[in-house]
């Protein structure tokens, strides 16, 4: 298992490396493709997490639990079912989560397990899907969720999910995960809000990488963010929101 | 009025340049920054028209017309609703619309004006709009239309827009371009489909911008697809569709 991360060290200088401890192994190249390391350790106190890639798109889904879809009344769908936000809504670790201007209503977060894409990739089979996963991210997938309804004929999922910093990924990404026994926990100023078994997913992740690479192509760093369960609440200003999955780490945002 | 171009030459290499005759006069550096002519001169027979930029999103706007909004039943709405087809997407001139594997139903086009963001920006005044758009192009927003309502419970817009070869961008991106008396007419195999005036238009150019940028930043190549009016329909296998906008040129794609 390999913990990946990037980081902007004290310099002000973007790399990537492994996490060992509490601090990173820098590697030089491409993190999708061939890297090296630079021999170079960057320790704790010389660089800030960011986030551990830089999707050009991150597909979330709805309605990917079992728990969730029985609460709110739907059946599980036939297809995965997803949304776009976009590269320009990415926040990292310790990013603030910024209230759109001229937004005044609820915020909402979800958390949520993200694949990482490993390669450009299309109409992948299930089977073959592992080769195209680098690996797992902690995601909120945050939603100004009062524009979400705001018009009776249009559902506004990707404005409503797509605002810049609403798309909080990290703090790693961690390669060989397995997330069959992994939960999912959010805590909100401390308090748990939700924590939910990934078992409990409609669509796994091969599944999610074969049937949406169907009808797109994934590129290397692109984000699936596989839907959220119970639990799902508002983000008051000045509230601090911690998404943790063991095997991954905990990634926290202050909005 | 400047017609900007990227092309692929006969030895394989890609490039941009302004539009001159039947020949692009090549630029070097950044299109959104600073560039200059490299003094070569490209003849028609020597390049091939690629999509005029590679935008990281294009925003393709749902019910922007007073014609179409009428003839569905729809107000007008407060606000632009839009969903985003990826970067991955993207097709030029003369690309082949490309069926998704699997998918056996009907595919739509709608031929649409695309405004060309300039620079990155985030909440823009309508005043201010024009500093940040490069200029326009001409959309074929393609869409697996059976996919849209196959499920009850989501729209699903991103994924039914959101196919590899979806985003269909060109031929140039026309500076300076006066759309209030423009119009866009579509033929599919020659015969006209579409004809709307552009002076239709709910939310102008400058109020998309602005709008839109209050709810995510809009990068350089970003493209904001206007949306269509009456006479979309579908392009059966074999067909070709063109987009013309008179000021800015034809796009032609095959499926």
């Amino acid at each position: 298992m390999t913990l990946w991360a990037r980081f902007r060290s004290v310099d002000g200088r973007v790399g990537f490396g492994m996490v060992e401890g509490d601090a990173i192994v820098e590697c030089e190249g491409d993190l999708f493709g061939q890297w090296r390391p630079t021999g170079a350790i960057i320790h704790r106190d010389k660089f800030e997490w960011l986030a551990p890639c830089t999707p050009s798109k991150i597909i979330a889904l709805w309605n990917n639990f079992h728990a969730l879809a029985a609460r709110i009344g739907k059946q599980a769908p036939r297809h995965p079912l997803f949304l776009i936000k976009p590269g320009s809504s990415l926040a990292g670790p310790g990013d603030r989560i910024e209230r759109p201007l001229g937004y005044a209503g609820k915020i909402a977060y979800e958390g949520e397990l993200g694949i990482v894409i490993k390669t450009r990739c299309s109409n992948v089979s299930e089977s073959d899907a592992a080769d195209h996963i680098l690996g797992y991210t902690c995601v909120n997938d945050v939603t100004a969720i009062d524009l979400l309804d705001e018009d009776d004929n249009f559902a506004q999922w990707c404005r409503s999910k797509g605002c810049d910093t609403f798309g909080c990924l990290g703090p790693v990404i961690a390669t060989s995960f397995d997330w069959h026994n992994a939960h999912v926990v959010v805590r909100l100023n401390d308090v748990e809000r939700q924590n939910y078994p990934l078992s409990d997913m409609i669509f796994s992740p091969a599944e999610l990488v074969s049937r949406i690479s169907h009808d797109l192509s994934l590129l290397p760093g692109d984000v699936i963010a596989c839907g959220t369960s119970l639990g799902v609440g508002s983000i008051k200003d000045g509230s601090t929101v911690e998404v943790v999955i063991d095997g991954i780490g905990s990634l926290i945002n202050r909005h």
